[in-house]
């Protein structure tokens, strides 16, 4: 966001994980599904190990992607509103394991342990205001930021620092970028290697190396170099670099 | 949303206001700021009457509006996580009632109510879904198709029934629409003009007349012309429609 502040909360967060009673671990292999529209998600899952990838599956067989959630992670919340036909899934994008609490557990959980109401509540609102954050990327940044917003988002959610600053994410494909940005592999590949060629992002076996500092001061310059740019224009979302 | 199944839950959902204690209510003038960066939300606001909009300023004036909040809907819910300097305000957009409760109110009263956590968790959940399908249009939808969503979902969230089966919603301008659908006010005008005249659209003094039925089947047909539309070609995104 061009004035986005990140948010430090001041007051005491809760953690739900304290209030929950421990579960067994459930494994699913790499690219096993967990719920789909015709499975529905039952309850709030938690991820032990490994990353899920939860995405709105389109009639053309394309896909949006509305999140990857890793470990401590929540998802699968819907199932708190009942039996819905969401079409929405969830899918491993490693060997996972989950615990998991059926939507009844959790009202009774919350009834007991009214506090976990409380750290439920926050995680959403925390969600709540992720979204917004993206739905204003959405509304107003050209394609080349939105990519460099999400590698950002990424590197915070999913990653892990290492030795010479950088933040390491796990292999995501730019398959997978694409349908978080909402735009082409083609496109996000194009976007990628210019950031590579810039020495923003590196390639390992491990995963991207992201250098997030250098990254949000070049998002920084790309924004402020559009000060006099009227965001709500749409035919200026397209830019040249835009069509590889 | 090309399979957006509208969401039927089977659960009995809770209604927060069962459990909230009842305030006295505040009057806000057409206009007036109810919170801004520097002086946040200190709790959850319910609207009693009026409409509410919360919006993201931008640095060059402009502004991207999270959401319209009209009678029994309740907002203003990152206060619960403590005082963020949240680039978030909220504007009456009419006269406004408010009744409102701090953040800590709200959770020694979910203390003593657990049911009221469970309730506001199903409010949060039914906001992540609102806002993952907005998500989702704005991956994958044109602008035309962004400007009709819109107003399907405002006929939904801000109407009433009339006589002729349309649905009426408050006057809403171009520019908030825009400001909605991450566009400018000229190409709403522009769709809109074009709804009109395709008798999906009646503007009168009470506010813009729907016909939901009519709009909703020319989007399923606009979706349908675009079965073999790659959604994920951002070229595509911009039409000649565009471009008034």
């Amino acid at each position: 966001m061009q004035n986005g502040v990140r948010l430090t909360p001041s007051r005491e967060m809760e953690d739900a994980l304290m209030y929950l009673p421990r579960r067994g671990v459930t494994g699913y292999t790499k690219g096993q599904i967990i719920f789909e529209e015709h499975n529905p998600s039952k309850g709030l899952h938690l991820v032990v190990q490994g990353r899920v990838k939860v995405f709105i599956p389109l009639d053309n067989g394309a896909q949006t992607v509305v999140d990857i959630f890793t470990t401590d992670d929540f998802f699968g919340e819907h199932a708190l509103l009942g039996d819905s036909q969401l079409p929405e899934r969830a899918v491993a994008l490693d060997p996972v394991s989950l615990m998991s609490w059926t939507s009844q557990e959790i009202e009774e959980q919350v009834e007991r342990q009214p506090r976990l109401g409380v750290a439920l509540l926050q995680m959403l609102v925390k969600r709540v205001l992720d979204y917004e954050e993206r739905l204003q990327s959405f509304a107003v940044d050209k394609t080349p930021e939105r990519v460099v917003r999400s590698l950002l988002r990424f590197a915070d959610r999913l990653g892990t620092r290492s030795e010479d600053g950088a933040i390491t994410i796990p292999p995501l494909t730019h398959q997978i970028l694409s349908e978080f940005v909402g735009t082409s592999r083609e496109i996000v590949t194009f976007h990628m290697n210019h950031l590579r060629q810039k020495g923003y992002l590196r390639y390992s076996r491990k995963g991207i190396q992201i250098y997030v500092e250098a990254l949000r001061e070049h998002l920084q310059q790309r924004v402020g170099q559009e000060s006099g740019w009227k965001v709500n224009e749409p035919d200026q979302r397209s830019t040249a670099i835009d069509q590889p």
